[in-house]
């Protein structure tokens, strides 16, 4: 049997030894059976009402998952989630990322950083039918925009009701849309976080890495107003209560128990094409890698250690090495994997019953070449396109054409308008402008702009865009001391650069563009119709890729419908369950990743240095073998973190990891460094989320940081 | 219990759960009931007989461990045991240490490098009565030398016989003297190494490490005259019959066996006092790495990469490496461990027992104190001490001492000179003058000497030797551009660094040395007097130590002797057996080191890229799972490396790993990172040495190599 049968197999089916898949609520009742086998005591059915117990319990924040732990809308996520707030109320005189925090009653709680919500799903709805009806004549870009349009307005319909939130989501490529509707509440409190020495241990040094010892969990509470509403932060607005919550186990979990997790996962690729496969990991990744080390490089040579400058791009260079590492991580898994041959013989396998018959060969017989067609003409430009798209990580340049295009988009109905140019989009939009002050230095800015011009001007001419040539004076052969010049004039003359006049330039109109003098704003309204053109084109594409990747999914899942196989979509943030089971790995030949942690570990890292500084009391108590109620006989210690079979992704960070009687033994926060490019393949052997254990949980709050109060709110099961 | 207990109990009894001690060959008969109950199946007296199997199949190779494995006098080693002969019958167009090299038939069998040596250990005495008798009155440098004389009378003797090479070790600081006697044949020939990416796979990078993947083997023969005596290299002479050799078994071990290791560990430090040790970790092993970082940098600052001079150190830098690692691992663990505190405990209790008994008080009333007295004592300059020390790392100054004090000694009779300058040492001294013209170059050897000058001149004046100040100008205030010009007249003035010149001055007189102009002979002559006013100190502190540390052991002795437990000596270069078990361990919370590597395990490390740069054709055997005859079922593969508790260190390396039935297993090569330290306190939970599986060397043979005339040559057990 070769590997990618297998790999088929257990991608599609929902066999005992195989854990994989990302399954939207509505599908697990058909799997009740199984899920039952695997160790789930509670009813399928369940599950799949997102009205009620557990799911109604689990919620998003935006990026990160949670849940309600308390009738008081008492919120647990992890630490790394609920950081911006951590720091947002931290000063030098009182730091709360330092020292930990804990408000011992509700008045001692402190606001959220601006811009927390706390999202409860209340209702998904596949509103395919609607979004597609009327349009199956389209083509290209008027089948996008048409899309684009009926999506519109089904969110503008749903949030009609003050204080939610909806969103349409495309599942398989398009083949399905989904209207979901989420209660937003938007005055969130933190109420308790651990120090960063115990909620962030191992800090960056550990990411993605075991064996794990952090403590990452925090604790916020969600407020309504009086009436049970949405409401604005107010001294007035009281803990909102949920339908229902979580309780948290102190009895924990054990090697090969079962769990499962319900989360919004990010974005998967499983279904990628071989050739789409190829071309990511030979050339998008390798390339994608170079830049970004070349863009660490440049911000590491303009803005030394210590300078101001240097201060604003921490967070980017911290950006830029997390995904240089997560390329790395793929390219290396992917050269010793076999998942291009793999693919391959998928499709070679689809291919073979497509033709079984005529049927389907009339249905699907095109599709997989139209498919491949496609995402070839995508790639025509890719060696330009990569360059262009990483100019979008400078600031001026994407800014001033952003504004421009606001001019643009404020000429038509909101309705008409792109996304993110629409009235919803204005407040985040605003917040964007304000934040450039933080994170921009124009000697930086420069220095990347002027190396993503130079490698711009070395591509063959064919490839280079002659508004583009024009607007920078790129000309054959390339002057690279010219293109200097002419960066020095244009930094020295914007006046971008100052909030007050970009926040004015939202209000302005396209006619107050095309007079202004600033270089930067000269360059926009310059591209205008070319960067239009581009839009259009690549929608155009879009549209294309619209009509062909649902029927290309479409038969996959005809394929495995006929082997009674259920297929799972590609992860797209919205609300997920996975099943699983708690269990080790061997992350190289001669090792065995065990799948509990345990406090000694703790004590084994320990440096007194950042990011292995764990609080002395914790120290103390560990040297004491002061393990209280959390004690596990087998481990003769208190498990801290723990290894499971879960398939998930970033986004699922703060899900509730949860047992058979869905109550709350561990927060999934982190997968392991060989899971990296599980987001392309799921391998069974060696693709494990890392979650922290309830009972660490626990003995923190007990024991180092008395967090008796919440001990007393929240159900606890012994 | 307190942990030392634990230590001492594991140290010093023989349990069923501790693997720990290096035992002399007599002491196992004593101990039978426990080697049988752990798992031998041979009878323990025969392992403590020298002329009988399997120990007179065990030789020494002077610095490794290797065995006899034919009737024929074929020999297996680790490869990094025969690497330099390997290398010396390599050249650019025959590179055997790249391809490798099989001898199909004894006459293309090729000689070892110049010097290699067969030892067969045929006697071993205890001589403590001899050494020890009528010199009891004697006291400090009178007692060292009565002893060495002592020795060297007994050497002189038992080296009447041709071909034979005799030395006397002294066990427990000098309570115990035996003298050993060893055939040395000299006639050794290069049969079969794998290529070094086999042998050497891993290279540094692994070195230490698990997981580990090295076929770390090679075989050589010892040819003796017609009449079977040890003779020069001669087309006539005849392989060497050994009275036994082991079978080398095919079916290898599993997962808890028992095993067993003859071989001639170096040195260990498990009887030091706890002032020793903390003066070691705290001060020596720190300071020492901080020379040895220090020596790196200066000799790549001034050797740069790809330099003639730099060829010329590489291996100096290895070595300095490989010894600052290790200096970094001992200091690592012993920060974390309970070291210190359990020497102290240890001491305590000693201290208690004695002080029940007045006739022990009596006996040992005095002797810690007097011991940590001569410790202190010994220390009292080592920070100058250290420095002088790192001083002999460079060559011209030694040199020139060297030299100068072979004249003084040839004026004495052969047997009232100094070990190292005696008429049986000359060959190894004319061979350390020749090496110097591979290994100096004049530059770095000037730049480690000006630091390390510099460094002797930064301190306390009370610490300086107005000899050496006088030498080299170094005043108060120091004066660095005075010593830089010193050094560059001396070394530009010297003619010590041609080959002719120093083998001449190996027949000159003390008066020729007097009338030198050679600035380091110059040197080395002023220095004399005080040199050896200094080294008479050393003797005298070194004879009291003589006196002393015998009585500590002693009550050691004592103490466990009344609780039935044997006590094995510190490892001394002598014939140990150790005895063990196939066992992982957990080299950190959260992973656990599995006791075997697969083939596998070679093809994931594979690089393409020296050290992990295995054959094709291995890889293609690997990738077709061609395991043939060693297939291990439960591993589903062929094991490659296996770890054991066994009790080892360096000079190890090369032993043959026994099963109960002392069929060779496996070959010793390394220990893991975690039991570096163990040369201080062996600790049952990480200590663990790192072998070759016996099934690996078969299969390379057999598949690999087709080494099927040595295969046919051994007897193989299936």
């Amino acid at each position: 049997m070769k590997k990618w049968l297998l790999t088929v197999a257990i991608a599609t089916s929902f066999g005992a030894t195989a854990d994989e898949g990302m399954w939207q609520p509505y599908q697990l009742p058909a799997m009740a059976d199984e899920l039952k086998a695997k160790g789930l005591e509670i009813d399928a059915n369940s599950i799949s009402k997102l009205t009620e117990f557990p799911m109604n319990a689990v919620i998003s924040l935006g990026g990160c998952t949670a849940s309600f732990v308390s009738p008081k809308g008492l919120v647990v996520t992890n630490h790394h989630c609920a950081y911006g707030s951590i720091q947002y109320n931290s000063t030098p005189e009182k730091n709360l990322l330092r020292d930990g925090f804990l408000a011992k009653s509700f008045d001692e709680e402190l606001p959220a950083t601006p811009g927390s919500r706390v999202f409860v799903t209340e209702e998904v709805n596949n509103v395919t039918d609607s979004v597609l009806s009327g349009i199956a004549d389209k083509t290209g870009n008027d089948f996008y925009q048409a899309i684009e349009l009926k999506e519109k307005s089904l969110v503008a319909e749903c949030e009609k009701e003050d204080g939610y939130r909806c969103k349409v989501y495309s599942f398989h490529g398009g083949l399905e849309y989904y209207l979901v509707k989420q209660m937003a509440i938007r005055d969130v409190r933190l109420v308790y976080n651990p120090a960063a020495s115990v909620g962030k241990y191992g800090g960056d040094v550990d990411n993605w890495m075991w064996p794990r010892h952090t403590g990452d969990f925090s604790f916020y509470r969600a407020y309504v107003s009086k009436d049970g509403k949405p409401a604005d932060f107010s001294a007035d607005n009281v803990p909102y209560e949920p339908k229902s919550f979580l309780k948290v186990s102190a009895k924990g979990v054990s090697d090969g128990d079962f769990v499962m997790v319900a989360g919004y996962p990010g974005r998967t690729n499983r279904y990628r094409t071989a050739n789409e496969v190829e071309n990511t990991f030979e050339w998008a990744y390798p390339e994608g890698k170079m830049l970004r080390e070349r863009f660490i490089e440049i911000i590491k040579e303009t803005a030394p250690e210590g300078s101001d400058e240097r201060i604003k791009y921490e967070s980017l260079i911290a950006g830029l090495a997390n995904y240089a590492k997560n390329f790395t991580s793929m390219i290396e898994f992917y050269g010793k994997s076999t998942m291009l041959a793999d693919r391959q013989g998928r499709e070679a396998e689809l291919t073979a019953w497509i033709n079984q018959s005529s049927e389907r060969k009339a249905k699907y017989g095109k599709t997989l070449a139209k498919l491949d067609k496609l995402v070839a003409e995508g790639n025509e430009h890719q060696a330009r396109d990569i360059i262009l798209g990483y100019i979008d990580y400078t600031t001026m340049l994407p800014t001033a054409r952003k504004l421009y295009r606001l001019a643009h988009e404020k000429t038509l109905d909101d309705m008409a308008r792109e996304p993110g140019y629409q009235t919803r989009d204005m407040t985040g939009f605003k917040s964007s402008m304000e934040r450039i002050d933080r994170r921009y230095a124009a000697s930086v800015d420069k220095a990347i702009l002027f190396d993503m011009l130079s490698r711009y001007a070395a591509l063959p001419t064919s490839e280079r865009i002659s508004a583009l040539d024009k607007a920078f004076g790129i000309g054959q052969p390339f002057d690279a001391k010219k293109l200097q010049k002419t960066l020095d004039k244009m930094y020295a003359n914007t006046e971008l650069d100052k909030q007050d006049v970009r926040l004015a330039w939202m209000d302005k109109s396209v006619a107050d563009f095309k007079k202004s003098n600033d270089p930067f704003i000269q360059f926009a309204v310059a591209m205008y119709d070319t960067d239009m053109k581009g839009e259009a084109k690549d929608k155009e594409h879009a549209g294309e890729l619209m009509k062909v990747r649902p029927m290309y999914m479409d038969a996959i899942i005809a394929y495995n419908r006929e082997q009674g196989k259920p297929v799972y979509a590609d992860a797209n943030s919205s609300l997920r369950v996975t099943v699983g089971h708690v269990k080790g790995y061997s992350p190289q030949d001669g090792l065995q990743a065990v799948p509990f942690t345990r406090l000694e570990g703790i004590l084994a890292k320990y440096t007194g240095v950042e990011p292995f500084d764990a609080p002395a009391k914790e120290l103390e108590l560990i040297k004491n073998k002061h393990y209280g109620d959390y004690h596990v006989k087998s481990l003769d210690s208190v498990p801290v973190n723990f290894l499971s079979t879960l398939d998930t992704t970033g986004g699922n960070s703060g899900s509730p990891t949860l047992n058979g009687r869905a109550e709350l033994v561990g927060l999934l926060f982190d997968g392991v460094y060989e899971s990296i490019i599980g987001d392309w393949a799921y391998d069974p052997n060696s693709n494990r989320s890392i979650q922290l254990d309830s009972r660490y949980m626990l003995w923190v709050m007990k024991y180092l940081d008395n967090a008796d109060n919440l001990l007393e709110e929240m159900e606890i099961v012994h």
